[in-house]
Protein backbone atom coordinates (compact mmCIF):
# COMPACT_ATOMS: atom_id res chain seq x y z
CA UNK A 1 0.00 0.00 0.00
CA UNK A 2 1.04 3.54 -0.86
CA UNK A 3 -0.15 6.12 1.79
CA UNK A 4 0.18 9.76 2.75
CA UNK A 5 -0.61 11.09 6.04
CA UNK A 6 0.16 14.98 7.45
CA UNK A 7 2.85 13.54 10.53
CA UNK A 8 1.68 16.68 12.84
CA UNK A 9 -1.51 14.97 13.80
CA UNK A 10 0.59 11.91 14.76
CA UNK A 11 3.43 10.86 17.38
CA UNK A 12 5.16 9.27 14.77
CA UNK A 13 4.78 5.92 12.99
CA UNK A 14 5.26 3.18 15.41
CA UNK A 15 2.77 1.64 17.27
CA UNK A 16 3.04 2.57 21.16
CA UNK A 17 0.91 2.06 24.14
CA UNK A 18 -0.27 5.46 24.54
CA UNK A 19 -1.53 5.05 21.04
CA UNK A 20 -2.24 7.93 18.30
CA UNK A 21 0.35 6.07 15.76
CA UNK A 22 -0.20 6.54 12.10
CA UNK A 23 0.79 2.68 12.62
CA UNK A 24 -1.78 2.14 14.77
CA UNK A 25 -4.35 4.17 12.77
CA UNK A 26 -3.59 2.02 9.91
CA UNK A 27 -3.78 -1.28 11.45
CA UNK A 28 -7.20 -0.26 13.02
CA UNK A 29 -8.75 0.37 9.84
CA UNK A 30 -6.88 -2.51 8.23
CA UNK A 31 -7.66 -5.04 10.98
CA UNK A 32 -12.03 -3.70 10.54
CA UNK A 33 -11.67 -4.61 6.94
CA UNK A 34 -9.84 -7.80 6.94
CA UNK A 35 -12.10 -8.86 10.01
CA UNK A 36 -8.79 -10.49 11.68
CA UNK A 37 -6.02 -8.11 13.00
CA UNK A 38 -3.52 -6.75 10.80
CA UNK A 39 0.14 -5.74 11.90
CA UNK A 40 1.68 -3.51 9.38
CA UNK A 41 5.52 -3.44 7.95
CA UNK A 42 6.50 -0.12 6.36
CA UNK A 43 9.35 0.75 4.61
CA UNK A 44 10.56 4.06 7.27
CA UNK A 45 9.38 4.75 10.78
CA UNK A 46 8.81 7.87 10.89
CA UNK A 47 9.36 10.11 13.95
CA UNK A 48 6.78 12.30 15.45
CA UNK A 49 5.89 15.35 13.21
CA UNK A 50 7.27 13.88 10.28
CA UNK A 51 5.11 13.55 6.80
CA UNK A 52 4.77 11.40 4.06
CA UNK A 53 3.95 12.23 0.52
CA UNK A 54 4.86 8.31 -0.56
CA UNK A 55 5.05 5.87 2.45
CA UNK A 56 5.14 2.15 1.54
CA UNK A 57 3.90 -0.85 4.26
CA UNK A 58 2.97 -4.29 3.17
CA UNK A 59 1.55 -6.57 5.12
CA UNK A 60 0.01 -10.76 4.99
CA UNK A 61 -4.02 -11.45 5.42
CA UNK A 62 -6.10 -14.33 4.46
CA UNK A 63 -9.04 -11.71 4.11
CA UNK A 64 -9.97 -12.02 0.20
CA UNK A 65 -11.15 -8.33 -0.69
CA UNK A 66 -10.73 -6.11 -3.68
CA UNK A 67 -8.00 -4.12 -4.03
CA UNK A 68 -10.94 -0.71 -4.27
CA UNK A 69 -12.10 -1.84 -1.48
CA UNK A 70 -9.03 -2.14 0.42
CA UNK A 71 -8.64 1.51 -0.45
CA UNK A 72 -12.11 2.37 -0.21
CA UNK A 73 -12.76 1.08 3.33
CA UNK A 74 -9.45 2.42 4.83
CA UNK A 75 -10.00 6.03 3.35
CA UNK A 76 -13.93 5.95 5.34
CA UNK A 77 -11.98 4.57 8.51
CA UNK A 78 -8.86 5.95 8.56
CA UNK A 79 -8.33 9.97 10.40
CA UNK A 80 -8.53 12.77 8.34
CA UNK A 81 -4.99 13.18 8.49
CA UNK A 82 -4.09 9.78 7.16
CA UNK A 83 -4.92 9.10 2.74
CA UNK A 84 -4.34 5.50 1.61
CA UNK A 85 -3.54 6.20 -2.01
CA UNK A 86 -2.85 2.68 -3.55
CA UNK A 87 -3.19 -0.69 -2.71
CA UNK A 88 -2.11 -3.98 -4.95
CA UNK A 89 -1.57 -7.84 -4.26
CA UNK A 90 2.14 -8.71 -4.46
CA UNK A 91 4.31 -11.57 -4.44
CA UNK A 92 5.12 -13.14 -1.52
CA UNK A 93 8.48 -12.39 -0.71
CA UNK A 94 8.08 -8.78 -0.77
CA UNK A 95 9.00 -6.65 2.19
CA UNK A 96 8.12 -3.16 2.03
CA UNK A 97 11.49 -2.54 4.26
CA UNK A 98 14.00 -5.35 3.52
CA UNK A 99 13.10 -4.68 -0.13
CA UNK A 100 13.56 -0.83 -0.39
CA UNK A 101 16.49 0.17 -2.15
CA UNK A 102 16.29 3.70 -1.61
CA UNK A 103 14.83 6.15 0.85
CA UNK A 104 13.90 9.92 -0.57
CA UNK A 105 13.25 12.52 1.96
CA UNK A 106 12.31 16.33 1.60
CA UNK A 107 13.42 19.02 4.26
CA UNK A 108 11.45 22.43 4.09
CA UNK A 109 13.11 25.58 5.64
CA UNK A 110 11.44 28.75 5.70
CA UNK A 111 14.26 31.33 5.87
CA UNK A 112 12.50 33.90 6.89
CA UNK A 113 12.53 36.59 9.50
CA UNK A 114 9.08 36.07 10.88
CA UNK A 115 8.32 32.26 12.05
CA UNK A 116 5.77 30.22 9.85
CA UNK A 117 2.05 30.88 10.73
CA UNK A 118 -0.06 29.17 7.54
CA UNK A 119 2.65 26.78 7.40
CA UNK A 120 3.00 25.64 11.08
CA UNK A 121 3.56 22.13 11.31
CA UNK A 122 4.40 21.41 7.56
CA UNK A 123 8.12 23.67 7.11
CA UNK A 124 11.28 24.40 10.12
CA UNK A 125 12.26 27.63 10.50
CA UNK A 126 15.43 29.67 10.41
CA UNK A 127 15.33 33.24 10.77
CA UNK A 128 18.93 34.66 9.88
CA UNK A 129 19.71 34.71 6.08
CA UNK A 130 21.35 31.52 4.71
CA UNK A 131 24.37 31.18 2.50
CA UNK A 132 23.48 28.43 -0.58
CA UNK A 133 26.62 28.00 -2.03
CA UNK A 134 28.05 26.91 1.37
CA UNK A 135 25.30 24.56 1.96
CA UNK A 136 25.84 22.96 -1.32
CA UNK A 137 29.46 22.81 -0.80
CA UNK A 138 29.43 21.21 2.35
CA UNK A 139 26.28 18.80 1.08
CA UNK A 140 28.87 17.64 -1.83
CA UNK A 141 30.95 16.10 0.81
CA UNK A 142 28.17 13.73 2.69
CA UNK A 143 27.50 11.98 -0.60
CA UNK A 144 28.56 8.57 -1.05
CA UNK A 145 29.19 5.94 1.38
CA UNK A 146 29.68 7.00 4.50
CA UNK A 147 30.65 6.31 8.59
CA UNK A 148 27.24 9.02 9.60
CA UNK A 149 28.17 8.43 13.30
CA UNK A 150 28.18 12.06 14.02
CA UNK A 151 24.73 12.40 12.57
CA UNK A 152 23.73 9.29 14.23
CA UNK A 153 20.93 10.06 17.44
CA UNK A 154 22.06 8.23 20.67
CA UNK A 155 19.51 5.52 20.34
CA UNK A 156 19.84 4.34 17.20
CA UNK A 157 19.43 1.03 16.45
CA UNK A 158 21.12 0.48 13.33
CA UNK A 159 24.33 -2.35 13.27
CA UNK A 160 26.27 -0.41 11.47
CA UNK A 161 26.51 3.37 11.39
CA UNK A 162 27.49 2.86 7.39
CA UNK A 163 25.48 4.56 4.36
CA UNK A 164 25.56 5.48 1.06
CA UNK A 165 23.78 9.27 0.10
CA UNK A 166 22.87 9.00 -3.35
CA UNK A 167 21.87 12.61 -3.51
CA UNK A 168 21.67 15.79 -1.64
CA UNK A 169 20.74 18.40 -3.00
CA UNK A 170 20.13 22.03 -1.21
CA UNK A 171 17.71 24.60 -3.93
CA UNK A 172 16.41 28.18 -2.88
CA UNK A 173 12.95 28.22 -4.01
CA UNK A 174 11.94 31.70 -2.79
CA UNK A 175 12.18 31.77 1.40
CA UNK A 176 11.95 28.55 1.34
CA UNK A 177 15.83 26.43 1.43
CA UNK A 178 14.90 22.67 0.36
CA UNK A 179 17.10 19.90 1.09
CA UNK A 180 16.56 16.31 -1.16
CA UNK A 181 18.57 13.27 0.27
CA UNK A 182 18.06 10.37 -0.95
CA UNK A 183 20.24 7.01 0.23
CA UNK A 184 20.09 3.39 0.76
CA UNK A 185 18.44 4.05 4.00
CA UNK A 186 18.99 6.43 7.14
CA UNK A 187 20.52 6.36 10.48
CA UNK A 188 17.63 7.33 13.38
CA UNK A 189 17.83 11.57 13.07
CA UNK A 190 20.35 11.23 10.38
CA UNK A 191 18.30 13.85 8.01
CA UNK A 192 17.42 16.04 10.52
CA UNK A 193 20.83 16.09 12.06
CA UNK A 194 22.25 16.49 8.34
CA UNK A 195 19.96 19.35 8.49
CA UNK A 196 20.60 20.94 11.05
CA UNK A 197 24.73 21.41 10.55
CA UNK A 198 24.30 22.45 6.81
CA UNK A 199 22.17 25.82 8.66
CA UNK A 200 25.44 25.76 10.78
CA UNK A 201 27.54 26.28 7.30
CA UNK A 202 24.77 28.40 6.25
CA UNK A 203 24.80 30.98 8.50
CA UNK A 204 28.75 31.02 8.29
CA UNK A 205 29.41 29.29 12.31
CA UNK A 206 31.57 26.95 10.26
CA UNK A 207 33.15 26.48 7.10
CA UNK A 208 31.99 23.62 4.73
CA UNK A 209 34.99 21.38 5.27
CA UNK A 210 33.75 20.63 8.95
CA UNK A 211 31.50 18.63 7.61
CA UNK A 212 34.13 17.00 7.00
CA UNK A 213 35.96 16.61 9.76
CA UNK A 214 32.60 15.13 11.25
CA UNK A 215 32.98 12.67 8.81
CA UNK A 216 36.18 11.61 10.07
CA UNK A 217 35.68 12.26 14.08
CA UNK A 218 32.29 11.00 14.05
CA UNK A 219 31.84 12.94 16.95
CA UNK A 220 27.42 13.49 17.51
CA UNK A 221 28.61 16.03 20.26
CA UNK A 222 30.45 18.04 17.35
CA UNK A 223 27.70 18.26 15.18
CA UNK A 224 24.28 20.64 15.56
CA UNK A 225 21.56 19.45 17.53
CA UNK A 226 18.83 17.60 15.96
CA UNK A 227 17.15 19.80 13.77
CA UNK A 228 13.08 20.25 13.95
CA UNK A 229 10.65 17.80 12.52
CA UNK A 230 8.43 20.44 11.35
CA UNK A 231 9.61 20.33 7.85
CA UNK A 232 10.67 16.58 6.88
CA UNK A 233 8.59 14.41 4.41
CA UNK A 234 9.25 10.89 3.76
CA UNK A 235 8.63 12.11 0.05
CA UNK A 236 9.40 8.29 -1.10
CA UNK A 237 10.41 4.82 -1.37
CA UNK A 238 12.38 3.09 -4.31
CA UNK A 239 12.23 -0.80 -4.88
CA UNK A 240 12.96 -2.93 -7.85
CA UNK A 241 10.68 -2.45 -10.89
CA UNK A 242 9.94 -6.44 -10.60
CA UNK A 243 7.52 -5.34 -7.59
CA UNK A 244 5.46 -2.90 -9.79
CA UNK A 245 4.97 -0.51 -7.12
CA UNK A 246 3.97 2.81 -8.73
CA UNK A 247 6.98 5.63 -8.97
CA UNK A 248 6.84 8.59 -6.59
CA UNK A 249 6.85 11.92 -8.14
CA UNK A 250 10.32 13.22 -9.62
CA UNK A 251 11.39 15.70 -8.53
CA UNK A 252 10.13 15.55 -5.21
CA UNK A 253 10.95 19.07 -4.83
CA UNK A 254 9.15 20.15 -7.69
CA UNK A 255 6.02 18.61 -6.36
CA UNK A 256 6.00 20.35 -2.55
CA UNK A 257 8.08 23.41 -2.32
CA UNK A 258 6.46 26.10 -4.18
CA UNK A 259 3.44 25.86 -2.10
CA UNK A 260 5.31 26.94 1.11
CA UNK A 261 6.45 29.94 0.10
CA UNK A 262 6.35 33.79 1.19
CA UNK A 263 6.25 36.47 -1.39
CA UNK A 264 10.03 37.70 -2.24
CA UNK A 265 9.00 41.13 -1.76
CA UNK A 266 10.65 42.93 1.16
CA UNK A 267 8.45 43.13 3.96
CA UNK A 268 11.28 45.15 5.93
CA UNK B 1 -0.16 45.15 9.41
CA UNK B 2 -0.03 42.12 7.07
CA UNK B 3 -0.76 38.76 8.74
CA UNK B 4 -0.90 35.15 7.36
CA UNK B 5 -2.83 32.56 8.90
CA UNK B 6 -4.10 28.96 8.80
CA UNK B 7 -7.55 29.08 9.54
CA UNK B 8 -8.33 25.32 10.02
CA UNK B 9 -6.87 26.20 13.92
CA UNK B 10 -9.29 29.04 14.22
CA UNK B 11 -13.55 30.01 14.13
CA UNK B 12 -12.83 32.03 11.51
CA UNK B 13 -11.96 36.13 11.89
CA UNK B 14 -14.72 37.62 13.05
CA UNK B 15 -14.41 38.02 17.38
CA UNK B 16 -17.07 35.81 18.84
CA UNK B 17 -18.17 34.96 22.78
CA UNK B 18 -16.65 31.29 22.46
CA UNK B 19 -13.33 33.04 21.42
CA UNK B 20 -10.81 31.34 19.60
CA UNK B 21 -11.05 33.37 16.18
CA UNK B 22 -8.26 35.06 14.36
CA UNK B 23 -9.60 38.49 15.72
CA UNK B 24 -9.66 37.54 19.07
CA UNK B 25 -5.64 36.25 18.96
CA UNK B 26 -4.81 39.20 17.25
CA UNK B 27 -6.24 41.94 19.61
CA UNK B 28 -5.33 39.78 22.88
CA UNK B 29 -1.77 39.92 21.28
CA UNK B 30 -1.65 43.90 20.16
CA UNK B 31 -3.51 44.81 23.33
CA UNK B 32 -0.70 42.75 25.78
CA UNK B 33 2.16 44.80 23.54
CA UNK B 34 0.23 48.18 23.40
CA UNK B 35 -0.84 48.05 27.26
CA UNK B 36 -4.39 48.75 25.97
CA UNK B 37 -7.58 47.09 24.43
CA UNK B 38 -6.74 46.99 21.06
CA UNK B 39 -9.90 46.55 18.52
CA UNK B 40 -8.84 45.91 14.73
CA UNK B 41 -10.10 46.24 11.85
CA UNK B 42 -9.66 43.60 8.49
CA UNK B 43 -10.15 44.26 4.99
CA UNK B 44 -11.86 40.72 4.97
CA UNK B 45 -13.52 38.90 7.65
CA UNK B 46 -12.83 35.00 6.40
CA UNK B 47 -15.09 32.21 7.37
CA UNK B 48 -13.96 29.54 9.83
CA UNK B 49 -11.72 27.24 8.08
CA UNK B 50 -10.37 29.71 5.30
CA UNK B 51 -6.66 30.48 5.02
CA UNK B 52 -4.97 33.98 4.96
CA UNK B 53 -1.75 34.21 2.46
CA UNK B 54 -2.19 37.92 2.86
CA UNK B 55 -4.47 39.51 5.16
CA UNK B 56 -4.64 43.20 5.98
CA UNK B 57 -5.77 45.07 9.13
CA UNK B 58 -5.18 48.39 10.94
CA UNK B 59 -5.88 49.73 14.42
CA UNK B 60 -5.83 53.07 16.30
CA UNK B 61 -3.52 53.24 19.19
CA UNK B 62 -1.73 55.55 21.82
CA UNK B 63 1.23 53.32 22.25
CA UNK B 64 4.38 54.25 21.09
CA UNK B 65 6.47 50.93 19.51
CA UNK B 66 8.83 50.45 17.01
CA UNK B 67 7.52 48.50 13.78
CA UNK B 68 9.50 45.64 14.95
CA UNK B 69 8.53 45.94 18.22
CA UNK B 70 4.75 45.08 17.23
CA UNK B 71 6.06 42.49 14.48
CA UNK B 72 8.11 40.57 16.95
CA UNK B 73 6.09 40.83 19.77
CA UNK B 74 3.15 39.94 18.11
CA UNK B 75 4.46 36.33 16.70
CA UNK B 76 5.53 35.43 20.27
CA UNK B 77 2.68 35.89 21.63
CA UNK B 78 0.25 34.67 18.92
CA UNK B 79 -0.47 31.44 19.07
CA UNK B 80 1.19 29.25 16.37
CA UNK B 81 -1.23 29.08 13.07
CA UNK B 82 -0.78 33.31 13.01
CA UNK B 83 1.70 35.02 11.62
CA UNK B 84 2.54 38.68 11.22
CA UNK B 85 4.48 39.15 8.58
CA UNK B 86 4.78 43.11 8.32
CA UNK B 87 3.67 46.78 10.37
CA UNK B 88 3.85 50.53 9.35
CA UNK B 89 2.52 53.32 11.09
CA UNK B 90 0.46 54.82 8.21
CA UNK B 91 -2.03 57.73 7.17
CA UNK B 92 -5.05 58.54 10.25
CA UNK B 93 -7.60 58.58 7.06
CA UNK B 94 -6.20 54.81 5.68
CA UNK B 95 -9.13 52.00 6.55
CA UNK B 96 -8.09 48.32 5.65
CA UNK B 97 -11.48 47.54 4.63
CA UNK B 98 -12.74 51.06 3.02
CA UNK B 99 -9.50 51.84 1.38
CA UNK B 100 -9.01 47.88 -0.28
CA UNK B 101 -9.48 48.01 -4.00
CA UNK B 102 -9.37 44.98 -4.29
CA UNK B 103 -9.75 41.47 -2.84
CA UNK B 104 -8.09 38.01 -4.32
CA UNK B 105 -8.71 34.97 -3.67
CA UNK B 106 -8.00 31.16 -4.50
CA UNK B 107 -9.60 28.21 -4.05
CA UNK B 108 -7.15 24.99 -4.15
CA UNK B 109 -8.89 21.62 -5.44
CA UNK B 110 -8.01 18.32 -5.35
CA UNK B 111 -9.25 16.59 -7.84
CA UNK B 112 -8.14 12.62 -6.94
CA UNK B 113 -10.11 9.97 -6.50
CA UNK B 114 -9.10 9.28 -2.98
CA UNK B 115 -9.65 12.56 -0.47
CA UNK B 116 -6.68 14.55 1.20
CA UNK B 117 -4.64 13.31 3.79
CA UNK B 118 -1.24 15.18 3.74
CA UNK B 119 -2.95 18.28 2.86
CA UNK B 120 -5.85 17.92 5.06
CA UNK B 121 -7.56 21.28 5.68
CA UNK B 122 -5.54 22.90 2.71
CA UNK B 123 -7.54 21.96 -0.12
CA UNK B 124 -11.00 21.00 -1.17
CA UNK B 125 -12.10 17.81 -2.60
CA UNK B 126 -13.64 16.11 -5.70
CA UNK B 127 -13.50 12.73 -6.78
CA UNK B 128 -14.58 12.79 -10.45
CA UNK B 129 -12.40 13.69 -13.22
CA UNK B 130 -13.22 17.54 -13.83
CA UNK B 131 -13.53 19.21 -17.45
CA UNK B 132 -11.27 22.04 -16.95
CA UNK B 133 -12.45 23.90 -20.57
CA UNK B 134 -16.16 23.72 -19.67
CA UNK B 135 -15.14 25.17 -15.92
CA UNK B 136 -12.91 28.20 -17.98
CA UNK B 137 -15.79 29.01 -20.33
CA UNK B 138 -18.53 29.41 -17.19
CA UNK B 139 -16.16 31.64 -15.31
CA UNK B 140 -15.18 33.55 -18.06
CA UNK B 141 -19.43 34.90 -17.86
CA UNK B 142 -18.64 35.95 -14.05
CA UNK B 143 -16.38 38.58 -15.17
CA UNK B 144 -17.26 41.73 -15.61
CA UNK B 145 -19.99 43.74 -13.35
CA UNK B 146 -22.98 41.59 -11.87
CA UNK B 147 -25.46 40.97 -9.87
CA UNK B 148 -24.39 37.79 -7.95
CA UNK B 149 -27.85 37.18 -5.94
CA UNK B 150 -27.40 33.59 -6.94
CA UNK B 151 -24.25 33.33 -5.40
CA UNK B 152 -25.13 35.22 -2.13
CA UNK B 153 -25.66 33.77 0.88
CA UNK B 154 -29.04 33.78 2.59
CA UNK B 155 -27.52 35.58 5.86
CA UNK B 156 -25.41 38.08 3.73
CA UNK B 157 -25.48 41.18 5.05
CA UNK B 158 -24.13 43.30 1.60
CA UNK B 159 -26.58 46.43 0.87
CA UNK B 160 -25.99 45.36 -2.68
CA UNK B 161 -25.63 41.72 -4.80
CA UNK B 162 -23.77 43.98 -7.40
CA UNK B 163 -20.05 43.42 -7.80
CA UNK B 164 -17.55 43.44 -10.33
CA UNK B 165 -15.50 40.14 -10.46
CA UNK B 166 -12.08 41.32 -12.44
CA UNK B 167 -10.07 37.91 -12.64
CA UNK B 168 -11.47 34.67 -12.77
CA UNK B 169 -9.35 31.80 -13.79
CA UNK B 170 -8.97 27.87 -13.18
CA UNK B 171 -5.80 26.19 -14.09
CA UNK B 172 -4.90 22.68 -13.49
CA UNK B 173 -1.88 21.98 -11.85
CA UNK B 174 -1.18 18.18 -11.60
CA UNK B 175 -4.14 16.95 -9.74
CA UNK B 176 -4.93 20.30 -8.29
CA UNK B 177 -7.48 22.91 -9.80
CA UNK B 178 -6.66 26.16 -8.70
CA UNK B 179 -9.56 28.99 -9.15
CA UNK B 180 -7.81 32.69 -8.64
CA UNK B 181 -10.83 35.01 -8.33
CA UNK B 182 -10.21 38.96 -7.93
CA UNK B 183 -12.94 41.57 -7.33
CA UNK B 184 -13.75 44.99 -5.96
CA UNK B 185 -15.36 43.17 -2.58
CA UNK B 186 -17.27 39.51 -2.44
CA UNK B 187 -20.74 38.67 -0.56
CA UNK B 188 -20.80 36.11 1.59
CA UNK B 189 -19.81 32.60 1.02
CA UNK B 190 -19.43 34.24 -2.68
CA UNK B 191 -15.87 32.58 -3.80
CA UNK B 192 -17.46 29.07 -2.83
CA UNK B 193 -20.87 29.31 -4.36
CA UNK B 194 -18.66 30.22 -7.79
CA UNK B 195 -16.42 27.29 -6.65
CA UNK B 196 -19.44 24.94 -6.33
CA UNK B 197 -21.26 25.88 -9.16
CA UNK B 198 -18.02 25.86 -11.32
CA UNK B 199 -17.84 21.78 -10.51
CA UNK B 200 -21.34 21.26 -11.55
CA UNK B 201 -20.14 22.63 -14.75
CA UNK B 202 -16.56 20.64 -14.58
CA UNK B 203 -18.42 17.33 -13.69
CA UNK B 204 -20.63 18.10 -16.75
CA UNK B 205 -23.94 18.41 -14.31
CA UNK B 206 -24.84 21.77 -16.70
CA UNK B 207 -23.44 23.42 -19.91
CA UNK B 208 -21.50 26.23 -18.94
CA UNK B 209 -24.24 28.37 -20.24
CA UNK B 210 -25.90 27.93 -16.76
CA UNK B 211 -23.75 30.13 -15.35
CA UNK B 212 -25.53 32.87 -17.31
CA UNK B 213 -29.14 32.11 -16.06
CA UNK B 214 -28.11 32.04 -12.44
CA UNK B 215 -26.46 35.50 -13.51
CA UNK B 216 -29.80 36.41 -14.79
CA UNK B 217 -32.20 35.24 -12.25
CA UNK B 218 -30.20 35.48 -9.83
CA UNK B 219 -32.05 32.09 -7.79
CA UNK B 220 -29.56 31.26 -5.26
CA UNK B 221 -32.01 27.82 -4.61
CA UNK B 222 -30.87 26.91 -8.64
CA UNK B 223 -27.42 27.09 -7.96
CA UNK B 224 -24.84 24.77 -6.23
CA UNK B 225 -24.52 24.15 -2.61
CA UNK B 226 -21.52 25.96 -0.94
CA UNK B 227 -18.01 24.19 -1.49
CA UNK B 228 -16.24 23.10 1.65
CA UNK B 229 -13.87 26.61 3.15
CA UNK B 230 -10.68 24.09 3.19
CA UNK B 231 -9.16 25.01 -0.02
CA UNK B 232 -9.90 28.78 0.13
CA UNK B 233 -6.94 31.20 0.91
CA UNK B 234 -7.49 35.45 1.44
CA UNK B 235 -4.39 35.43 -1.23
CA UNK B 236 -3.62 39.50 -0.93
CA UNK B 237 -5.72 42.80 -0.94
CA UNK B 238 -4.90 45.43 -3.28
CA UNK B 239 -4.91 49.33 -2.00
CA UNK B 240 -3.81 52.42 -3.59
CA UNK B 241 -0.18 53.00 -4.31
CA UNK B 242 -0.08 55.91 -1.74
CA UNK B 243 -0.39 54.22 1.68
CA UNK B 244 2.74 52.10 0.53
CA UNK B 245 1.45 48.62 1.94
CA UNK B 246 3.80 45.88 0.28
CA UNK B 247 2.49 43.57 -2.54
CA UNK B 248 1.37 40.55 -2.39
CA UNK B 249 3.22 37.86 -4.24
CA UNK B 250 1.87 37.47 -8.11
CA UNK B 251 0.59 35.69 -9.49
CA UNK B 252 -0.71 33.73 -6.11
CA UNK B 253 -1.33 30.59 -8.07
CA UNK B 254 2.26 30.05 -8.57
CA UNK B 255 3.36 30.58 -5.14
CA UNK B 256 0.57 28.04 -3.51
CA UNK B 257 -0.02 25.47 -6.00
CA UNK B 258 2.69 22.78 -6.50
CA UNK B 259 2.85 22.45 -2.87
CA UNK B 260 -0.55 20.45 -2.63
CA UNK B 261 0.00 18.09 -5.65
CA UNK B 262 -0.49 14.62 -6.08
CA UNK B 263 2.02 12.57 -8.64
CA UNK B 264 0.26 12.57 -11.92
CA UNK B 265 1.22 8.92 -11.90
CA UNK B 266 -1.77 6.69 -12.55
CA UNK B 267 -1.88 4.95 -9.25
CA UNK B 268 -5.43 3.24 -9.96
Amino acid sequence: MVLEYDGSSFCGWQSQPGGNTVQDAVEAALSEIAGEPIRVVTAGRTDAGVHAIHQVLHFDTRAERSMSAWVRGANALLPGGIAMLWASRTADDFHARYCAIERCYLYLLLNHPVRPGLHQHKVGWFHHPLHLESMQAAARMLVGEHDFSAFRAAECQARSPVRTVTRLEVARLGNIVAFELRANAFLHHMVRNIVGCLIYVGKGKFHPDWIGKLLENGKRSEAAPTFSASGLYLAGVVYDAKWKLPPFVEPPLAAIVPGMTRPVTDMS
